[in-house]
């Protein structure tokens, strides 16, 4: 454990097979404090995810698969009835400390589709299973990053400006994140880009994760507030945004961390390129358009109280607090995902990335 | 003085003749505390002035007229010229609060000039002429903002939603403010305004200022972050913009708090008529266009540091903070002056509304 230490040196989230533990950066300590910490017990695990010193999607799923595999590694039984019984114990345990979080139980039913496949086989077969497992999602989300990557790569040169709203980083994945992995994966190539990232309020996201890891890693980054990218973009200082996504409807309608909608209008004004970096699981065929997502509301002390020295509006003052916001399918220059970059108009080109999806995984 | 009082009882900047005091509402305690203050000394108005706990362009106008008077009415002399020495080094005290202030000297000077004009008089009658003409200051701005209200008013109707960035309002002179006007004179009438109120990052004069004046005084307003207004703006709430300014051009591009740029352009998109309250004083002739208008940098600790109980960002971060940013005239549905409404295009229309004035005060 070291302060300090380059991000880019390490995996958000990892497996310490030697040690038996999950290895994670505390994010609640950051950007204060580069605290990797060491995770042996399923108290500790489960307080991890809880606590969101691992917080985004795809590092969630990871940390509980490797998580769960623990668990399984450690029972003491070779009577399978018995191991499938308190695997289950542990699962609901892990899933239960953060019950809306989709890649959570996701991950944790991916592995426990392995137990019950493997019925047949043995024990230790069947937590060497597990351990391959864990590491495939890990290994899966590190893929869809690196192709995010270079996929958003293809779409930018050496000496650009860019910007991005909130933390779809490193952060919140295993590796390279998915707004930030075209960022990363240039860095590494020595194109010299200058990210421009918005403090992203009431969470500060952006200010305490992605200025972080990006600086960390050595890139060089600009934090503004978010009413100053008009201003930047203005002064010519930005030829391509990046953003995550928490949701892709049929259409390329998109949900994404509130705020983001703005960066898509003021870039459209300026002419700026806005690219939506989505991993294809973010794809909702469900959702034909971006008015059937439900904006989830969030407390008024984010806003007026949370990190403040002092409550910094009047008392009673009336809040409005959504978590998200939609950005319409026409402010958006194109959806990178890990299958190639859909380009308007959506619904036809999100269908061709999928099928292309299915036939690659056949 | 008292806590809790409704501000529209009383005016930002009143002269305690009686008392032979200078009384304002203490805005550095803004929002947590109302306290009326009633300054007797020199120093005390020096201080007010220096320390913020009055500010904005016309209150800080006002506050020295008054300031200055009380600092003559206090000479006891009857000989002009030891008079005039005197008034003059306490001139230039007060000026030195904030030497960058435009309206400081400009209300300094306009009293200088009561002195020099007056020089046949007695020094009695030249300290009643002082007393008037700080009195003609304040009264004259609060009528600019009166009329700027009452022709906002005339551009809404009543349960309209309006939204506003930073504080232009009833605190930044002495009655009524600027883009808060015609919310003031509406809700007057019972007009039942639902106003949300931008944060305004960094120093969040909108939360602290803007949200605590109008709620104080009764009106609905609700409290967002810089990056919600197209959220809410898409939901249909807003009906009219209305933003203060510190200077327009020529050609009505507008120099205005970091943010009211993307107001702007937000606006455009959803429709919603963007309207700039600007006192004739502001619209500057000699800036031909919004790209000669020098935008100030202000200090990297106000985005990372000053409001928080610990740094939100990385050591070391780089910091982009520019205090205004310039709305493109075309973004502009009008701009509301005390001698009507401009409107596009505005090289034309500004130059009426100039001529207008200069004719009524012929």
């Amino acid at each position: 454990m070291e302060n300090k230490k380059n991000i880019m040196d390490y995996e958000t989230v990892a497996l310490d097979e030697e040690n038996h533990a999950l290895v994670i950066i505390d994010q609640t300590k950051l950007p204060g404090k580069t605290e990797i910490i060491s995770l042996t017990t399923q108290k500790d695990i489960w307080d991890a995810i809880y606590l969101l010193k691992v917080r985004g999607a795809p590092a969630i799923g990871d940390a509980a698969a490797i998580g769960i595999y623990l668990a399984a590694k450690n029972l003491q039984t070779d009577n399978y009835q018995e191991f499938y019984t308190e695997f289950k114990k542990a699962k609901e345990y892990l899933d239960s400390a953060r019950p809306t979080a989709v890649n959570l139980s996701w991950a944790l039913n991916r592995m426990e589709k392995v137990v019950i496949d493997n019925k047949a086989k043995t024990i230790a077969e069947i937590k060497e299973l597990l351990r391959q497992e864990a590491i495939a999602i890990k290994e899966e989300d590190i893929w869809i990053c690196q192709k995010i990557g270079e996929y958003g790569l293809s779409l930018v040169k050496p000496g650009d400006g860019l910007l991005t709203h909130c933390n779809a980083g490193q952060l919140a994945t295993a590796k390279y994140g998915t707004a930030t992995a075209p960022m990363y994966l240039g860095h590494q190539k020595g194109y010299n880009f200058k990210v421009f990232c918005d403090e992203t309020r009431p969470l500060l996201q952006g200010a305490r994760l992605t200025a972080y890891e990006l600086s960390e890693s050595g890139l060089d980054v600009t934090l503004i507030c978010d009413n100053m990218s008009s201003n930047v973009m203005k002064n010519g200082w930005v030829n391509a945004v990046f953003v995550g996504c928490d949701r892709v409807a049929a259409n390329g309608d998109t949900a994404n961390k509130i705020g983001t909608s703005i960066v898509a209008i003021v870039a459209k004004r300026y002419n700026v390129p806005f690219y939506v970096c989505a991993p294809t699981s973010t794809i909702d065929y469900e959702t034909p358009t971006g008015k059937e997502i439900k904006i989830e509301q969030r407390p008024d002390k984010e806003v007026v109280e949370m990190w403040y020295k002092e409550r910094m509006a009047p008392e009673g003052i009336k809040v409005y607090n959504p978590a998200f916001d939609v950005t319409d399918n026409d402010l958006i220059s194109g959806i990178i995902t890990e299958y190639g970059i859909a380009r308007p108009p959506y619904t036809e080109s999100l269908q061709k990335i999928v099928a292309l999806k299915n036939k690659k995984q056949q």
